[in-house]
């Protein structure tokens, strides 16, 4: 099967920063399905893991990343009781395993949902990192609950990227937050109210920015760009008792202690701490899958792709990073195998 | 009335380390209850407030602190509508206003609760602080679930403390979870277990401790010595997807990102948030008292005190934190007025 991916990490503008080659067809085993992939979408987490993943060594074969998927179910292994072969599915998956930059990929079946009827299968692929990473942090990692939070304030900070446009429609019209986002530019700024955002504030002068919108506090704070810069700001617009999660990680240590008079919460959200470590309720993913593509057909929630490309590539898959590295995109950018 | 202070930071042993002196009696305004103090306990953060709030300077007045009282009403102010004069109550107060190392104090009745009738003033007296820390840590911090999180695990650093033996009880008894305490000296371990522990492990060696216990991953960590110390082990036995606490506070920036691939969460529990921001839920603490006092009367959870000095005076307050710094109580000390 036509596979890309990259031996070294490299600049994208490199003209070896991607490849194209062949690999054999997997084979699914136990709980994986074995899925032809018709549609991917690219996320940060790629372009981080192409730039960093193999930095001073050549790799013997090239490592084949990617996140977002929608396909056909092809073959099934023999412990799989969630899905039958001919079913559309979509998923983010593993990030200990082989990415979904191929014709075809092997995926356990507890990550993977059925693909919204709705949707095409290229706005179908953009949604499932996300989709994953916006409802763990929400629901899961800050425990926000559907009834007893109604009403209450959250900020997001980049609320015009992949995860964010997402986490503004659940946390409005899931949770019934009022939401408070960050964007800058006139077309982040018309998304994020798209996405349901009540309102929209620049991420330069935050606090003032907050404050200026009559809240002197919010009582969650969700950061998807980074939470080393942002940790001040967030240590004073939170509410005593409230709570900040963020999915960027830190480079360095951080002054956890600024949180403590006010008895703050902190969590970050990776979206792939259930798949490594194989945790007892990994299955959760596919049930969130699930209950998103209902509410997708249901029209409650809508789709987040702004761009599609043609083809697996490595020259699409350029174009693809190159565009997320830019740090410009809103939504979601997909892959049309 | 008659009190007991300190203008200036000194070491316990030091002559003027506390100060016996008068001062006219508070009268109660707004939501305030004048309280005839029968009993008094002392905290850890008794010490550290008397060692670095008059370091450089002397204070003008003598300072009074002191969070965890038990007494009889003797006036109320004209907003007051939880008790009436006669009442008797216990409390633990306000970190932003005088404590309670006098004969009288007022005090915001939404912070007050009854006195739990089945104990004397002095083991009353001993409840209050930690009682509130312990519940907050365990229930409005890490929103551990006494229905969903039943048979979970929790590990809690520094087991016979003050704070750790009202934890244990909390988590065993009301919550159902597995304990996981640390001792190290026999009767230490012993009072563990009498609290309800499940198993007492030794600090030193902490992780190998935990996981010749049997247990790869606890749920849920509390520490109430030293959340820097502890750090690499805390990020080390939690379970991904699980929650650490902490009352300590943190001198120096704190390795954060080490929880990130286990998407794990982290709160600081400070149990005069409430009442130093006058938060809107700022009343839980009078509910949490009440409950508790309940919970004694009816032989669920059982008092903490295990030393009594007699009569307020700078000489009992000098033997108690001398007592308190050794770092070696078990439960916790009360003095008698």
């Amino acid at each position: 099967m036509k596979a890309v991916g990259f031996k070294t990490s490299l600049p994208i503008a490199s003209p070896n920063s991607f490849i194209d080659f062949e690999i054999e067809k997997p084979t699914p085993k136990g709980h994986e399905l074995l899925v032809k992939i018709n549609a991917i979408a690219v996320n940060p987490v790629d372009y981080k893991i192409r730039q960093n993943s193999a930095k001073d060594t050549e790799l013997a074969e090239p490592k084949i990343i990617g996140w977002d998927a929608c396909g056909i179910i092809e073959a099934i292994g023999n412990e799989v009781s969630l899905f039958k072969v001919g079913d559309e599915v979509y998923y983010a998956g593993d990030i200990t395993k082989a990415g979904c930059n191929a014709e075809y990929q092997v995926i356990d079946e507890r990550i993977v949902g059925k693909k919204p009827k709705s949707l095409s299968n290229e706005a179908a692929a953009a949604m499932p990192l996300a989709t994953l990473t916006a409802w763990e942090i929400l629901f899961d990692r800050i425990r926000i609950s559907t009834e007893k939070d109604k009403g209450k304030t959250l900020l997001i900070i980049a609320g015009a990227g992949g995860v964010g446009s997402i986490a503004i429609q659940l946390a409005k019209k899931i949770a019934g937050l009022k939401v408070i986002a960050t964007a800058s530019r006139p077309e982040s700024i018309e998304w994020c109210k798209h996405m349901g955002a009540d309102v929209v504030v620049n991420h330069k002068n935050l606090t003032e920015e907050v404050r200026n919108a009559g809240l002197q506090y919010v009582d969650f704070i969700v950061d998807f760009v980074d939470a080393n810069a942002y940790w001040d700001e967030m240590v004073e617009l939170i509410k005593p008792q409230g709570h900040i999660a963020s999915i960027t990680g830190s480079a360095t240590p951080i002054a956890l202690n600024k949180l403590k008079t006010k008895s703050a919460s902190f969590s970050w959200e990776f979206m792939y701490t259930r798949s490594s470590f194989q945790t007892e309720d990994m299955i959760e993913q596919h049930h969130i899958l699930n209950k998103v593509a209902d509410l997708i057909d249901e029209g409650v929630l809508v789709h987040t792709l702004t761009q599609t490309l043609d083809g697996l590539s490595a020259e699409t898959l350029k174009l693809a990073h190159e565009q997320l590295e830019s740090g410009t995109t809103i939504g979601k950018l997909a892959i049309k195998l």
